[in-house]
């Protein structure tokens, strides 16, 4: 299924699925058994679930056509949001633009940060860009959707807690960025004012045929800025999976929840400051970055 | 008033203040017209002062005698935690550890990272020492409670924003932090597992009268380890005040929320990094860990 969060013309906001062009409204079609809103969807999935198939609700006409409602951020309230570097290339690209080499580290362990929980865009909506910025940037992601709580999680049972993914624009101010990682506590300001994400969630049993025998992924990710592609990769090059991610994030009894969200990490040549920028300029109001993955659609936001 | 979250003989878990030795049970108080959790205090904490007030309910005798319950963290769900480096003799200790320079750029603006808001522990609790570390360490910092929703908040307004105060004991894994550094992301894994803090929350009336004449308030700040006192410092040492955290966190239309926390950054020398582990080796199991700031009490907490 693909999840949405959207507004109605006379802004409700609800939760429901995208179908046959059309949204469906779940807390409506289903008289108030299923919730309004995606978080409380998540939190109680499986049942929830178990009562759409049981009354074969996934095939319910929609409620509204597409053009009658404003889609949202999917999840606009996640719980927590930790965001990886997963793909080698990226890393590879980015060190050697700051002419170091990738530390050891990085082969042994997932290595992640916090980022802002709180500032969620969605599709469609536009991006502000900090004041004085001048390197405004972007970043082509996977997002991963946690469904159940857990802690101390193995990456071979980690696919159990997974609930679905989305795509992930990490927004990121370089000048910004460069400046305050002088200080050693990694990005903080130059992240986290936009994280996007959308356009709807899909839930991972989607996804399940595009595995390659290493249980990755092979979902191709294209980046296009005013409608000129900027970077065409490929998820099935990322290196740690979002299962080895998920062992990362719980361990030492640290609890996961339904709702935190994990990015992947910025695919290879999935972000500007990796050509320099002479791929594109930085961004400026007015321009449209698109990213779209196999199965997961497409996101699009204004820089304003 | 000094706003307690605890847990009843009956396993009830309440909000509500400390009086006469005592612990006052809000909402059993105002006949439900007091929530039951401190989150939903905050987040309309105007209009329930002002109740506490007309009703005169500050002054009600305790529900409970403090021996009769458990404090437990006073805030269990912050809705966010960033954590700072505001003590400069902290960031001059650790830096010539690592045998480098301070960064200019740290005094140029305050500096921060997200830390996990979903890993909260609270007075009396017990810590558990992450597997395979061998340099566990404290942090002796404050966390000031953010009341009021706001973006792009200047430092000079700051103070409307502010809920109160309480102990903040930033747990980190030397080793594991030390690791992971190494790939620029910043603290992740050596600082995830357990935030501890309490005892209570202090309304920021209570401070004002140890406010000096740059606003910073003289408070002692002492740390002690199986009994021993291995840090005592001041919080008027500090080089960032909380207005100046704010007004960084907020920039760039950046929302905080009420029941969001900010940590002061360490005192200088409140930790055991900034002695090499000479005033005291790293924690093992069974030491016990005490806190104490003028006015905000005291935060003993034991390793496991």
């Amino acid at each position: 299924m693909k999840l949405v969060t959207f507004q109605t013309s006379d802004n409700q906001t609800r939760a429901g699925w995208l179908n046959q062009n059309g949204v469906v409204d779940m807390h409506a079609l289903s008289n108030g058994i299923l919730p309004a809103d995606m978080l409380s969807f998540i939190d109680d999935h499986e049942r929830y679930f178990n009562l759409i198939q049981a009354n074969s609700w996934q095939n319910a006409a929609p409620t509204y056509a597409l053009d009658d409602v404003t889609l949202l951020a999917p999840l606009p309230n996640p719980r927590s949001f930790r965001d990886y570097i997963g793909f080698e290339q990226h890393l590879k690209n980015a060190s050697s633009k700051f002419g170091h080499q990738i530390a050891p580290e990085w082969y042994e362990m997932p290595i992640f940060y916090f980022t802002n929980h709180q500032a969620i865009y969605g599709p469609g909506q536009d991006i502000p860009r900090p004041t004085g910025e001048t390197r405004l940037d972007y970043e082509l992601e996977m997002g991963c959707v946690i469904g159940k709580a857990g802690k101390n999680i193995g990456a071979d049972q980690a696919d159990d807690y997974i609930f679905g993914y989305t795509i992930f624009n990490d927004f990121t101010a370089r000048a910004i960025q460069a400046r305050e990682m002088k200080c050693n506590l990694g990005p903080a300001k130059g992240k986290d004012f936009a994280n996007a994400i959308g356009p709807y969630i899909v839930t991972k049993d989607e996804l399940e045929s595009y595995r390659d025998e290493t249980g990755r992924f092979t979902l191709r990710m294209t980046s296009r800025i005013n409608g000129k592609t900027i970077c065409d990769g490929n998820y099935n090059t990322v290196h740690y999976t979002f299962g080895q991610m998920i062992e990362r994030a719980s361990e030492n009894h640290v609890s996961l929840y339904p709702g935190d969200i994990l990015g992947s990490g910025t695919v290879g040549w999935g972000s500007l400051i990796e050509t320099n920028f002479e791929a594109h300029r930085p961004f400026e109001p007015g321009d449209v970055i698109e990213l779209e993955i196999d199965g997961l659609g497409i996101l699009k936001n204004q820089i304003v």
